[in-house]
């Protein structure tokens, strides 16, 4: 009920991925009269689609505190207590980011060993697989050195399940890329997940930059929440910003309107490569289930996305993978940090 | 000396300036006998270069602490001195930043009333001059709110000597627009900015998201420098990132290929609109003379841009406004903020 577009976007979003994915279902929290009416006009939802009444709606403007406190009963409530219950693999919501994560938190309770949850993006990249995974992005806005570890631990874990990426490569978000760079809680983190490679069954490429996010020498990208949720948006805004500057420049004359035909095929193939509809969703990690976060002004094209990555990360089973890694290498990364020539087991 | 493409490519921008510009002249520092030999081959520059002998270079690995401390003798001390000693009204170089921000910090010292110096950079926006002002991207990883005020007031007055923005609008960098988000000291400082409009002779229009960026809402973006850094090169990565897609797509096949050469000067437009050389030159702010820092990598096109903009902020005696306005508005602001109806005078 959550995003800006209202559950008429979220159903539209769901039939797109409903058409395409056969082995996919759904559970539907929210008013019942609403949701039905909806419902009716998508047969491609008929019988894989049940509902779960709730009237009470989280707004954009709630605040986490309140939503902890009052917000039984709503829509958003309901989704995270279907996960927590068992019912629903994986929940996506369009809705309020901090009271989704505050929620998900009191709900699902944090996995043993994870201090801070982090929210995880895709970016994309000149990487193979086409994107990298940056966290966290906006689920706290600090992070101390034992948080940016297990950002690694469950970035890598994500990298892992979400993206095939057997051993990915982990890089410090820092303002440059020399050891002396940055403040004090990097300069810690740099030596804790330096420590943590075997265990963690990751490579550590060290301090990466700004510029770096895109980049094909990392896949991974481990920062605090405020720095990472700024990096997204502006990383956003520039792509928007060149891409209506691209439009502008096509519309500038008949020979650049009549070229923009010639490379419409290739003009849209790029479109797809930057639109940010397509790497929709940042995905909860440290709780015991999985919560995918899709943008509050998302269409149906969005929502499907953000639908999409939550099936393949259902299917992977990468949420107990992802349980037991953060455990055991929480564990071997305190004791290597003691005794540097312990071997850990790789799960 | 210190860039990455050495003395050649700095030659080759004031050379490009020069031709442009009949009212520059040049102290050029470094080794007399290169620079000599690379001068002879440029008819350009002519009677309006004058040589500084200076044996040591800076290197981009040099520490801050070490160049402050051995620095004498170095091309970069040698630039900062002949702005010290009123000879140069503005120095360019491409040098290590840290060691340049010390070095001026040192010899320069800070303007009166100034705590934290700041860089400020142009970023690409859809403002009808073309281009926002973002401070501080680098000279240094923390600030309090006191800072932040003060980085409001420095960055207007480049926006309005600058760029000609009679009335410049303010906002602080955060991960929402709401005010209970954020640091506290962005909560702090969105009291202090709010409390100094009138002095200051700017609007403030709250808290900004990294999505504002390029935003045609505000003109001058506030946050500490290690926000700003990874901000400013996120956005120059997202722009390459998205460039390279668009050769790539214009490369798929015959037609694309063809309708690139139709769209040529349309093409061309969009990547002059783009081009991180165009906006190549952060400004440091808030001591008692002007520096300006090219990037490292920069080629003749990008350093005679930064020399076009040094020659802009030179020529409008924005230091000497800069001065007065800070002294006068940080005191005006630390008394608003005790008697809240009082009113300021604006420089």
């Amino acid at each position: 009920m959550g995003g800006d577009n209202g559950p008429a976007a979220v159903i539209a979003g769901m039939a797109l991925s409903a058409a395409k994915n056969p082995d996919i279902e759904f559970i539907l929290h929210g008013p019942e009269e609403e949701l039905t009416r909806l419902l009716d006009k998508r047969p491609e939802l008929k019988g894989r689609c049940r509902l779960r009444h709730a009237t009470g709606v989280v707004s954009m403007d709630d605040k986490p505190g309140q939503v902890m406190r009052h917000g039984e009963g709503t829509s958003m409530w309901s989704a995270i207590e279907s996960v927590r219950n068992r019912e629903a693999t994986v929940a996506v919501s369009c809705g309020n980011t901090g009271a989704l994560m505050a929620l998900s938190v009191i709900r699902l309770r944090k996995l043993p060993g994870v201090n801070r949850p982090a929210i995880a993006c895709l970016w994309p990249s000149r990487n193979e697989v086409g994107f990298n995974v940056m966290l966290d992005v906006g689920a706290d806005i600090k992070a101390e050195a034992p948080d940016l570890l297990q950002y690694a631990l469950m970035g890598t874990s994500y990298a892992r399940n979400g993206l095939g990426i057997a051993r990915p490569r982990v890089g410090l978000l820092n303002v440059g890329t020399e050891d002396h760079k940055g403040r004090a809680e990097l300069k810690a983190a740099h030596d804790l997940v330096a420590a943590a490679t075997e265990t963690g069954d990751f490579d550590y490429v060290g301090f990466v930059e700004g510029g770096d996010l895109p980049s094909a020498r990392v896949d991974v990208i481990v920062t605090d929440g405020f720095t990472g949720n700024v990096a997204l948006k502006t990383g956003e805004g520039t792509a928007k910003l060149v891409g209506d500057f691209l439009k502008e420049a096509f519309n500038a004359g008949m020979l650049s309107r009549f070229a923009a035909l010639l490379a419409l095929g290739s003009l849209k193939r790029l479109q797809r490569r930057i639109d940010p509809r397509r790497v929709n969703g940042g995905v909860f990690l440290g709780l015991n289930g999985t919560v995918v976060k899709s943008h509050g002004s998302a269409d149906a094209t969005g929502i499907s996305a953000a639908i999409k990555l939550a099936f393949t990360l259902a299917k992977s089973g990468y949420q107990e993978r992802l349980a037991a890694r953060v455990a055991s290498a929480t564990q071997a990364g305190q004791d290597a940090a003691q005794n540097n020539n312990e071997n850990g087991t790789s799960t």
